[in-house]
């Protein structure tokens, strides 16, 4: 059996479960892609432990526990999820402990009942019975060499309906081997005194240490999280953007930062200023819209609007700011003035290698180019390529590499069950020469990137190296169907660098080509270079 | 002047803030028309007070403070917000006093600086003037016969930095004359053991009842709000849905449940279930989009995925959840997707009038077509529709309105900066009569909904009522560029029912296709009922 962690108790281990537990949020569904580059940012972002899946429940996490093995972590430890032993089964015949062993994970994280209630009510088992599935699943998978953390599912409402009963669950999970208990605000309806109490107990009968796991069914999840810690827990569990099933899990991007700056409890060490990144990352792969009112990471976060906040934030952010947005990667912003717009964009500009002054005409062009483009839809983070091409525009320094003369984009289906057909043409002019030419593709945009490409690259053969890596449609202004505005981002690469570029219109067609015209522009602007 | 309140100091008083704080938030921004709406549906689920807003900064909240005269209200007083008077004005030539003067409101909330930072640094004047203001603006407005609540501006981290000032700052405004202190966590930076700790001295030190003003950019302001309850503080004052500036107030749907339900406070009596319709009210009128995964009126926040828990709240709802939805005005839902297993599907099933056993050999085709459909990147929730439609098929039970013969949709680009047409050609066979017609739109898919329109408007002329409320489009493993696969989902409406649709391919319009051609196939379903 493998040794106890090395991890000293006072140290805090952050947990991450939005691959499990923030996928059974409504609305979200993850492909094993989407899993593998999650996973990726959770390792870099600095998370202890990130609980990959169910593979017992889902053929997919299968997969994912397959495939992450040959992605290199740095810090996390990959943890598989799974439940106890149905009463039927023998540990070796379970399905599901089977799964669990064959994802190959060394740490494995198995929940159990602690709530007499779901026994008798939802298992339909002997108390007595539930016991010994919990003992004996544990120590069949220790026996396998594995780590083990047991979450006792539901263990508040079970301690307060039977202490005992819910107590002896955990001693037979840790006579079983268990290195971990979490304790599992399931249903999340548990209040912070309740908690802080619970735990007290909880501590001083309990040998190993405690994690605490709470849902947000109250608005409680990040207070119950932290007065656990406060209580003496070591182990936090929780989701990016508190992600989860009904109103979600304890959110990670609370429990950090408060947990680090309020409370002087190191979790992440010194990533905490890739925190915004990483939540909004997860928003975009769930593809879900942002929570712009988020704390710490949202965008709103740290903007202001009352004119005496304003006023005196200007004179000193911590009249108004709990702390520093630039500690989380958040920054500040000014709902009614162009004040901070203007420096902020003077430091942008100056990383292009560019030097105005902070009055220079140009700048203040620029701001009401930006201000005008925002207000159409257009967004410029994560389209740095676009970006840079309307300050370059805006400065009078760029050369367009060819015009457009016109495009036709066709897609034909000829009965219900048919085939489609999508084609584009693409006119364009480069110098004095005017290329016509035709492609089809997969759908219309995929049509018009390939016949876009074939006009331009005879006159610039480097764009064969160009590849669309991601592309991205937002619906912007939903309400008006399918009228409504839509933004379009598209990141391209070659083997040395990636750009990200935007383009809004109420037409996808002409969003898409926005984007792509504007990657094609790009590359050729790193061309020069 | 008026006499002391008669509220027992142990009632608690529910003190809303939606209309002048909540207006603080980012995108929000009330007519007066819409504030007077909200006030009555406030007044009807019983709050005690409206902050209906500050009539000497918004010249609009003194159009509101005159017309609220006029509408009866059942319960909630209704209070005018202020600061203390200009250090250099005296309290006759105070335009914000006289404001509050002239708004009429028998009660009044003026809230003055109780951090010593934040007189020396946002004000600018010396600590002792700033005893003065508070006192003597105070004792002017009791002069004028009304009630005056003291906020306590940046109480918690000015009590951090210097306790003694800031409790002479409440001492000061008693003297005064103040009826209640509220205690404000204004940058919303206090964690839930900090405020329980200052409330506790302020309660020995206060004669008067407290209150407690939170913000959420810890995301505690729930959490802290009950703590300080617990700590015998009477008022709670927060906003509906939480919104307000930067990260949010105190969100009183949360609040109010967790005091009567998990605290047995009795806040608003019987008005409980009204909640989830005030909070549905404030989105509207404030134009944001709901948030499903708000706790307790969320339109997830009963809404079960997982396979395990879908098995277990059909036998006994408490096992995952952690109120009776209906308290609160909500509802349970039960989720369609690959983590739900048959009995999930047999209830929804159910629910459409089928009766089914669970071995049913349809509805084990069911369950297979249905992870065939999410393996291809389908998703049923919020796509209702598509899913009643889909188990109609596979039940045998549906007769298609209509067949496709064949579309056709162009989009045309002239030149570089010219105009787009998007034109769609629909030929579809109803009954034995073919219709062959076209239609331009805003952009492609626009223009595709148009023409099939108009082909089925003369067979089918109950859809000239439907409308197209939301249309999203989701890029599925987006790691290949514009040959991804997208997921679109509409959302459609008539005069009474709304259903949502979904449509996948790597074909754009072909996915939209999908989705429309279900949208008008359900609504037909829906007329033939």
């Amino acid at each position: 059996m493998p040794s106890l962690t090395a991890t000293p108790a006072s140290a805090l281990e952050i947990y991450d479960t939005t691959l499990r537990d923030g996928a059974q949020a409504e609305d979200v569904s993850f492909s094993v892609e989407d899993k593998l580059r999650v996973a990726q940012q959770l390792d870099a972002l600095g998370v202890h432990f990130i609980e990959g899946g169910w593979p017992g429940a889902n053929p997919k996490d299968i997969e994912f526990f397959r495939k992450i093995k040959t992605v290199p972590l740095r810090n996390a430890t990959v943890v598989a999820f799974g439940s106890t032993r149905k009463a039927s089964n023998s540990v070796r015949k379970d399905k599901n402990l089977q799964a669990l062993v064959d994802s190959g994970t060394p740490t494995i994280t198995l929940f159990g009942k602690s709530w007499s209630f779901q026994v008798t009510d939802a298992l339909g088992i002997a108390l007595a019975k539930n016991l010994e599935l919990i003992e004996d699943s544990i120590h069949y998978l220790r026996s396998k060499n594995r780590r083990v953390f047991y979450d006792a599912e539901h263990f508040f409402d079970g301690y307060k309906a039977n202490p005992d009963y819910a107590l002896q669950t955990i001693r037979r999970a840790i006579a079983g081997g268990a290195e971990r208990v979490i304790l599992c605000d399931t249903n999340g309806g548990t209040m912070p005194w309740e908690i802080r109490e619970i735990c007290r107990v909880v501590k001083q009968e309990c040998p190993v240490p405690l994690g605490i796991h709470a849902h947000n069914d109250s608005e409680m999840a990040v207070a119950n999280s932290l007065v656990a810690v406060e209580s003496g827990i070591v182990q936090v569990q929780g989701t990016i953007n508190g992600i989860g099933e009904r109103c979600g899990n304890a959110n990670l991007c609370s429990i950090i930062p408060n947990l680090q700056l309020k409370m002087q409890r190191p979790a992440l060490g010194d990533k905490l200023t890739h925190l915004k990144d990483v939540s909004g990352f997860v928003t975009e792969i769930a593809n879900l819209m942002p929570n712009k009112r988020q704390p710490y990471v949202g965008d709103a976060a740290f903007a202001h609007k009352g004119g005496v906040h304003i006023h005196a934030v200007l004179k000193n952010a911590a009249t108004y700011e709990h702390i520093d947005p630039a500690v989380v990667g958040n920054r500040r912003r000014i709902l009614v003035s162009d004040y901070a717009g203007r420096s902020g964009l003077l430091e942008k500009v100056e990383a292009y290698g560019i030097s105005l002054t902070k009055n220079h005409v140009k700048l203040q062009e620029l701001v009401e180019t930006l201000k005008e483009r925002e207000s159409q839809g257009y967004q410029f983070e994560g389209a740095e390529g676009s970006f840079e091409l309307l300050m370059r525009k805006a400065m009078g320094s760029h050369r367009p590499s060819f015009q457009l003369l016109g495009f036709r984009v066709i897609v034909e289906k000829k009965q219900e069950h048919g085939l489609l057909l999508s084609e584009a043409t693409v006119m364009v002019q480069v110098g004095n020469v005017v290329e016509h030419t035709a492609a089809v593709g997969a759908g219309p945009v995929n049509a018009l990137d390939h016949a876009l490409r074939k006009a331009l690259e005879k006159f610039y053969p480097q764009l064969r190296e160009v590849k669309l890596l991601d592309y991205k449609v937002r619906v912007l202004s939903a309400e008006k169907g399918t009228e409504s505005k839509v933004r379009v981002l598209i990141e391209s690469g070659d083997h040395k660098d990636k750009w990200g570029t935007v383009g809004v219109s109420e037409n996808i067609m002409e969003a898409s080509w926005q984007a792509l015209a504007d990657s094609i522009e790009y590359k050729l602007l790193l061309t020069d270079r």
